[in-house]
Parts: C-alpha cells; structure tokens; sequence
C-alpha cells in the first residue's frame, strides 16, 4: 500500500498566509480539488513559501505498522492563535506529512477563504486526497485527531480498548471540548454580558475551579500525562486550553501546579516546538506555557471591551 | 472469554429513583463497589424496583463477534431529563445488558447522590465492573459512547476507518457537543443575560441557525443517517440536541423538514423507545420529537426568568 516509504521520514509543508491582506497569483492543486467539492475559489491566497523539513521525530521508525499504510495527502487549515494547533502538533508527533495552510484572523473570526473550505467558518479543517475516489473535507478537531490516529497512524498516541487506561484517554480527549472549553467561555461571555459581582459570572467561575482542580488533581494522580504515564491525543487535545486559549480568556495557573508542570513538558516535546513554529511563528511559545499566560488577543479584547 | 452468552439476551435494569426525595434502605454491590473507589456512601438511593425484559433486539444474534467478549457488568447512571439518554439508547441499540440509576434533578442540576460518582457532577456516568482488576468510572457522553462501542460491541454503531464515510461519522460524533450544544446553550444564555434585542444575542442566534441549516442539510444530502445510510452512534450523539434538549432552549424545527423527518425515523427504532421509556418513562416522548419541541423544564425556566 506504501506508494513512498521515504515521504514518512520528510514533511512537506506549504505555508500559505491567507487573509485580509492576500492576494491571488496562482491556484494549488488543492485549490483546483476544493472546486471539485464545490467551493469557491480560493482567489485571496497568497503562496508565501514552500519547506521541506527532514523529520527528527524517531517514533516513525519505531512503528512499522505505519510502513503498510498508504502515504496520505493532507492540507491542515489552521486559523492561526486557534485550536488548529492541536492538528499540526498530532501529525508532528506521528511523523506524518502534511501541507499546512495558515489563515490571520478578520478580524477576529474566520476570512472568506476558510469558510469556503468549511461553510461553518471553523478551523481547523483537514483535506485529505489520499484517496481520489473519496476526497475528504473534515473539520471538528476532536474528529480530525481520531481520523488521523485511526486512518492513518495505526491508533498511535490514542489508547486501544484493553489497555488499562482506555475510559481514562477517551474521557480527557472529549473533557477537553465538550466540557472544558465550553465552561471556560462560557465564564468569559458572562463577564462580558452581566460583569464578576453577577451571581450568574460567579456560577460559572466557580464551575471552571472547579474544572481546573479536576484537572490539576488527574495531572497530580499521574505525575505525567491525562491518560497516566503515556502521552496521548488527550494531551494534544488539552494543550490548547491551558496555552494559546487562554489569549481570549486569561487564565492565572499559578495555583495549579500540577498543570503548570505539565505545560513544561509539552513546551520540552521536540514536535510542540515544530507545531508552533510552522502554525504561529509569532507567538511567544514560553509565554502561553506560563503561569500567568500570554497577553490576550488584541482584536479579541477589544470586541469584548477589556482593552 | 464469554462468561454468559444468555446475559446478552436479557437486560436487566435495576431502576433506581434517587434524589432530594429519597431515602436509604439497602446498598447494592454497585454501591459498595463505588466506595471501594473512594465514593461517599449513595445513602439517599431507594431501590423502586428490578425489572427484567427479554430482549427483542435481534442486533445481538446478527453479531456473533459480541459472543467472543466478556459479558460486561455496566451500571448507567441518568439525571432525567438529560443527554444520559443517549447511553440507554446506545445500550438498547446494542443489546447490551446494564443497571440503571436515575436521578431526579435537585431543583435543576445533580443531587449530591450523583456527584458522589463522580466530582464534577455531571450526568451520564457509567460505572463498568466487569474487570475487578479495573473498575472505572467514566463521564463525558461521547466518552462513554465511544468506550461502550470499542470495548464491548466490536466497533459496532461506529464506522471503521476503510469505510467511505468515516470521517462524516467522526465529525457528527463530535460536532454534536463540541459545537451544536455548546452554540445553543449559548444563545439562551445571552438570551437571558443581554435578551433577544441586543446585537450579541443575534450574533449567537444566529450562529445557531447556521448549525441548523448545516445539519439540515446534511440529512437533505444523506436522506437517512448522518453517517450516511448506516444509522451509527453519531445519530445517538445528536438525538437528545433535537428532542430532549429543547426543554432548557426552545428550537421549532417546523423550517428544518429534514431534522423533524430525521426525529420522526429515530421515535420509530424500539430501542429508543425503551431507552426513553427507562430512563424518563414520565417524559412525553411525541412531544420530544415534534415540530414545536417539548414544555421547557420547570425548573429551568424558573432559573432563567421564563416562567
């Protein structure tokens, strides 16, 4: 099935700004294969430059299973200082290779260019065109990490159901979006809406301590990662939150320690490096593994009136 | 490795009213077991009473696979009126035996007995003892899904990588409460907050209705399952977003012909009629299903200011 052993050992990326600013030269094939999906030109991209990376990442060799696999045909969409990190960071640890497509923010939500990919504006999007006959357009970051894992990566960095830890992997992968994402804006959007003396801001701050000793008491449990002592897509999935999140809703870790030493060990993983390097060469990577975290989105804070 | 075949053609449900009415009687060996994993004592459970039902679900004797696994020991735990459902379907879907332990809400969220299992307090649990060895206590609805599915029905209701429609599966699955729920319990919060007139209320609601339209155009493509033909546990995920939950935000499906269409082929499957009938055997389930959505909650429209 394996068309290129050697691609497995290279990434090859093309970084491609998309926003407010771009302008058209010329289309990509993935341009000319999204029509074919029925979406509109990508008419405001601009090619800014094409990287080849040789892949350090030795856990590609470890795993021959991979070598049965065909090699897939993925374009990441990200929306940069977003959760489409999560994606670029999962293919850095498995070692597959992808085309990356950045977007800035426009102001503050999605260009026109990532809704025609998505017709819900969201990111990250993931092409896939492995397969000519079934091209792929998936979005929902939760479901790109399991497609990656399961389709592509032979269930790496996901647990299998006799492991031990199973309902311990599958329960912080989803905590993640459908619990602790939602609790945290939900706090945000109340501040903005009734202010912090309003017992309906309280409720809600006091339902995210609650959710963030949850998660540092797991974190002190394992004195490693979410799903014990293995790293996982669940911790891929909570990266985000307890980083780049919190530039659209500060939160101080100080207090929590156990997640602060966690957000260590994702900052000392080579492929979180790699992933934020190519995804938001701007951002200050120390800063959003820090205790008091980065600065907040500048077009975020002063849609919500914090600036 | 199958201790009971015939375990797989009987459900037996111990049906359990606990709340701020009850009061203590007997401990389970559930309820011991959940001390054993550090659980403060369920003293206010009653136990009503044990109903045993021969299965009419012919899935089990179409999957001989099923015969080959451990008979699983799972015990559900249900606040009413609540996306718990979606386990008893899943389970019914599956034919897969389990406890069940409703909750009644206390006046809206969890009673203490519930957040005895599990500290965020959230509903669905699933309690699985079938290992001694292992015994987990799992939340997060998708979680406990993906875990039932994976664990103990050999992938059943999911779609495998190789099928066509693998990534609509993943993106269904997760969508339903990574972006669909989360979008509209916003909007009633910002309903509430700011009230219907204010330009951030709008921007909420009407991102709603481009999720509805989104989902009602998917069902307008597939003319069936969300999955595509196959009716999978992306149907079980977005169930309750189109039924039950539109007691705590109202949606009239009247416009979107193909949800209410969908509704309508979900209240005809036996299994979701028994789950429905185990888990809120008070709730109207016609009402659920129809057009212009089921009363809102008491409770909740007190809380809210809508009553």
């Amino acid at each position: 099935m394996c068309r290129n052993d050697e691609i497995h050992r290279k990434v090859s990326v093309s970084i491609r700004r998309v926003g407010k600013s771009g302008s058209a030269s010329t289309k990509s094939t993935a341009q000319t294969r999204a029509q074919h999906l029925g979406h509109e030109d990508h008419s405001r991209s601009t090619e800014v430059k094409l990287l080849r990376h040789s892949l350090t990442n030795n856990s590609v060799s470890k795993h021959s299973s991979q070598s049965t696999m065909a090699s897939p045909k993925l374009i990441v969409h990200h929306l940069q200082v977003g959760q489409g990190e999560r994606i670029l960071w999962l293919l850095e640890e498995l070692g597959i290779p992808y085309e990356l497509k950045l977007y800035e923010r426009s102001p503050l939500l999605s260009p026109p260019d990532l809704q025609a990919v998505y017709p819900m504006g969201a990111s990250p999007v993931l092409e896939d065109f492995t397969d000519p006959n079934n091209p792929v357009v998936l979005a929902e970051s939760g479901a790109i990490c399991e497609y990656i894992i399961h389709k592509y990566a032979d269930g790496r960095l996901a647990l299998p159901p006799s492991h031990k830890n199973f309902a311990d992997y599958l329960y912080w992968f989803h905590f993640s979006n459908a619990t602790l994402m939602s609790n945290i804006f939900r706090r945000g959007m109340a501040r903005g809406m009734v202010g912090e003396n309003d017992p309906r801001y309280q409720g809600n701050a006091s339902r995210v301590a609650k959710a963030l000793n949850h998660v540092n008491n797991r974190l002190k449990t394992t004195g490693a990662w979410f799903a014990g002592d293995e790293f996982t897509a669940a911790d891929v999935m909570l990266g985000f939150c307890f980083t780049t999140m919190r530039q659209f809703e500060p939160i101080d870790l100080t207090e929590y320690e156990e997640i602060l030493a966690w957000n260590q060990r994702i900052g000392g993983r080579e492929a979180y490096k790699r992933a934020m390097k190519k995804g938001d060469p701007n951002l200050d990577i120390e800063a959003g593994l820090s205790a008091k975290g980065p600065p907040m989105h500048e077009a975020f804070a002063k849609a919500v009136g914090r600036k």
